[in-house]
């Protein structure tokens, strides 16, 4: 599909927290989160910095790199897990902020966790095609910071918060960007293995569920080990069936711009499929695990970088709670 | 397009609350609810009838209502306000429920509160048309009951608990069946007057947010009238628009099936676009306000009361929390 990125846009809440300092958080021999979980910095936003307003301002920003104004925007679809409130959709939110308010632009959010963005991207990649819409938002804002766990240090030691935006529209007759493939995979037997059990319609907040005792529920729970083993499982037949289908092979793609799941699950999945180093875009060093954006701020820094340029091959790939695979390999 | 609805199921729970129950709760004399409020009986889901679980029992009465099983699905997409747990998301525990947490199956959720299901239709017909996917099974699955608010009895009163599933997919070339338009436009200005502030990234869930006097932000809030005319503002140029744009007229059109917001609104909003009565599915006496369910519930029950057949016009509509107002024209 003639699919185009037009522009991008990011958001970095000011506040940068250092690994010595969750080290003191988590109670961690000072270097433990740098080294032995390998994220140096992460941005955690601010009470003023909520989700919206953070997705206000990377669209801002996409807006003016696709030389773009308000008023060309059809649809914004806000494409995260860390939704500012439960009604209405963060969408709605984002769009007051832009004062569009009176506008009717479309707003509605797609949620599959850390693969937000790529079912966001693969889904309206064909509302696009159809000439329905001219230009969408894709605007993925995380505040991961809002639920992670003290008591899982290793999982607390590696999110951080910010917020990418996309304008995706079509290309022209002469332009070779395009979406080449997409695929989406999803093993809801490891439902378990990547949640927060409480906050929605199951066990929902008020004073009776919430307890010191309880409160824990509302938080972020990961079991590392078990999804590394079902993403070996399931990740290699995954990328060998996306690029057949794409009548490609691995040399054929010029950067992979992976989820920032975890350093050393990046680095095992990395060499179990075989991509060069300086083909995989990682960034959880400074920025942690952002959620779903994470993929969108590897392509972004990558393309920033002169790492991706227009004309390449890129793959868009990753894990999400679910247990989710997602994949989507465009030319930029 | 031509996309045709395959097969539909429901699952409506156990309990069965009536409208002098309901007035015994927030305190009413006998009879309030059931005359002012026009809801005569709800549903409420107990503890057991989680939001998964009775949307794979309406997927499993529509595969059946399709003469299909299990290994014909492509997608399952949760379109709903509900959310089971903030992590997943909740299409991937239906998909674990009904045995397929090893397929593979794409599984993701849809949000624009009571306009979900149409989002999902919309959106994802434009995925179905290019052949991407065969069947997508849509799910609305809704627990108003564990968010609303005995301390606004108007709104209290309303709600009711259930699940829809629709299979969707191609129609054949002899097939009528297709979608003739749709139309989907948020007025951000509107966010305010039909939400759940907290419970999301800005203010989620612990022991120091979720108090005695803090826990009604947890729970759904809703100004009747400010929402009423906005909508009164906007739904006459947003039908005229979109039976503009499908070269019809409201006589074309076989049936409405609205939202069912509220009785009296429905009542204002429907001689307001001069819709003959018998034209306008009402079932929001004995269910109560679904939120994303109303609309799919009222197709699915005005189809097996023989009020819509196979080559009629029908017109999905209604608005959400956003404030958003949407619309799909289809050919059953």
């Amino acid at each position: 599909m003639k699919i185009k990125i037009k522009g991008m846009g990011i958001y970095l809440p000011k506040q940068v927290v250092t690994g010595e300092e969750i080290d003191k958080i988590i109670g961690k021999k000072i270097g433990w989160t740098s080294n032995y979980v390998g994220v140096k910095e992460r941005r955690y936003a601010n009470n003023e910095e909520t989700v919206s307003i953070m997705g206000k301002n990377a669209i801002l920003e996409a807006l003016k790199d696709a030389s773009m104004s308000l008023e060309d925007i059809d649809v914004i679809c806000y494409a995260g897990a860390s939704v500012e409130q439960i009604i209405p959709s963060t969408a709605c939110l984002i769009q007051r902020h832009l004062g569009l308010g009176d506008s009717g632009i479309s707003c509605f959010d797609i949620n599959s966790t850390c693969l937000s963005f790529l079912s966001a991207l693969d889904n309206l990649s064909y509302v696009i095609e159809s000439g329905r819409y001219k230009n969408v938002v894709i605007v993925t804002s995380e505040k991961a910071s809002a639920a992670i766990n003290t008591k899982e240090p290793e999982s607390f030691a590696l999110f951080g918060d910010g917020a990418v935006a996309m304008i995706i529209g079509k290309a022209s007759e002469n332009e070779g960007a395009r979406i080449i493939n997409a695929m989406h995979r999803t093993y809801g037997d490891g439902a378990d293995l990547c949640s927060i059990p409480a906050g929605g319609s199951k066990i929902p907040p008020n004073v009776s569920s919430v307890t010191r005792e309880s409160e824990d529920q509302f938080k972020f729970h990961m079991n590392g080990k078990k999804l590394l083993k079902l993403s070996f499982q399931k990740i290699p037949k995954f990328l060998e069936d996306l690029l057949e289908k794409s009548n490609l092979t691995l040399k054929d793609i010029d950067m992979v711009c992976p989820h920032q799941a975890s350093t050393s699950a990046m680095r095992l999945i990395r060499k179990k499929l075989n991509i060069p180093e300086e083909k995989f875009m990682v960034i959880i060093e400074k920025m942690g695990n952002m959620i779903a954006a994470s993929i969108p701020m590897a392509f972004y820094i990558a393309v920033k970088e002169g790492k991706v340029k227009r004309g390449n091959k890129v793959l868009l790939m990753g894990t999400s709670a679910g247990l989710s695979i997602g994949g989507v390999i465009l030319e930029y």
